[in-house]
């Protein structure tokens, strides 16, 4: 066996135990104690949510506008929200001009929190704050970035090419999550990105 | 028959006209080409938002968070939401501070969309920026935020009184509605308010 196939094999093992060792799976509801795995759930399992910036147009009011996102491959988000955006919409002007912004998701839309009001503590919800920037384009973040968002959001590969979509992430600063009575659950940035897969791990080596 | 029987008889038949003619309705979505109807339809149709404020806590960044919210009682709305918040949390404490603010809904949630993208300008979305005021307490307005909160989110009666929940509006200044290709449909607040039932009409005398 030459240095190639040690590499190799070297390389699927480091990526098979980083990946049986932490084993990130978001697809049903952490318990509320866990507030990192209740964020990373609510980040990986919206397809959807609100992305807050300063208005340019209505003198620097914060401007909340729908928007799809994606962490990652399904049910393997890596927390990092990735966005499709042209700057034919405000939040893309507005993000050249001042890059601070949030992105706000509900446990709403996945469906679990039943009958309990979406303003209910116990119906998560995480607000994660930060810049929101251009990716740079030819990189291999930008290849995850496509990968994140088209194989969540099959039809943005049509969208139109005059439009000019770029990708666009948020670099996360404040993580404010409610899922439970008690306030905000305090967590810090590593934390959040703590949880890990070989995707995450390969992003890391950028 | 006295004065005030005829008042009251007036008054009823003034109502009714009221409601005959233009005879709100906004259980069905409306026509993409009437953007009016569309977003009243969102906001009567939705019960929950992100309320976006100007935050205090993280150096003036724009601060989502995930609201209940009502524009009237169920299938009634007036077009104005009104919220009930509490300064425990951050939403409320930075309006005191700074009044400006966006609410923002989709339709996603509604359930029209179908499998359309929630950023796909056929699934409408719609920013409300205004200002988000106190309703000032022991007048009829305050009357009517509770009757339209509490209609449709029955479990606010019951939440803790030591929170010291308080009822919000925001004050409608800028409509930004996407419902069809094109960006966004342009329209006044005059437009927005214009559809109205004997309820909003009420409302209006105060």
């Amino acid at each position: 066996m030459n240095f190639k196939g040690v590499y190799y094999i070297c390389f699927v093992f480091l990526i098979g135990s980083l990946e049986a060792s932490v084993g990130v799976d978001y697809t049903s509801k952490p318990d509320p104690k866990d507030g990192v795995a209740t964020a990373r759930w609510l980040a990986s399992q919206n397809n959807w949510g609100v992305l807050s910036t300063i208005s340019i147009e209505l003198g620097g009011a914060p401007f909340g506008n729908v928007v799809s996102f994606s962490d990652g491959l399904p049910d393997k988000g890596c927390g990092i929200p990735y966005f499709y955006l042209t700057t034919l919409d405000p939040t893309a002007r507005n993000a050249l001009k001042d890059e601070r912004a949030s992105l706000t998701l509900s446990e709403s839309p996945i469906g679990s929190c039943g009958k309990t009001d979406p303003e209910n503590p116990t119906c998560a919800k995480l607000t994660l704050t930060g810049k929101l920037m251009l990716v740079t384009e030819n990189t291999t973040e930008v290849e995850f970035a496509a990968s994140a968002l088209f194989s969540k959001h099959a039809e943005m590969k049509g969208w139109p090419q005059d439009h000019k979509f770029q990708f666009y992430k948020l670099d996360i600063e404040d993580i404010f999550l409610v899922d439970w009575f008690g306030g905000r659950k305090p967590m810090t940035l590593a934390q959040y990105l703590q949880p890990s897969n070989q995707q995450c791990e390969l992003k890391k080596l950028w």
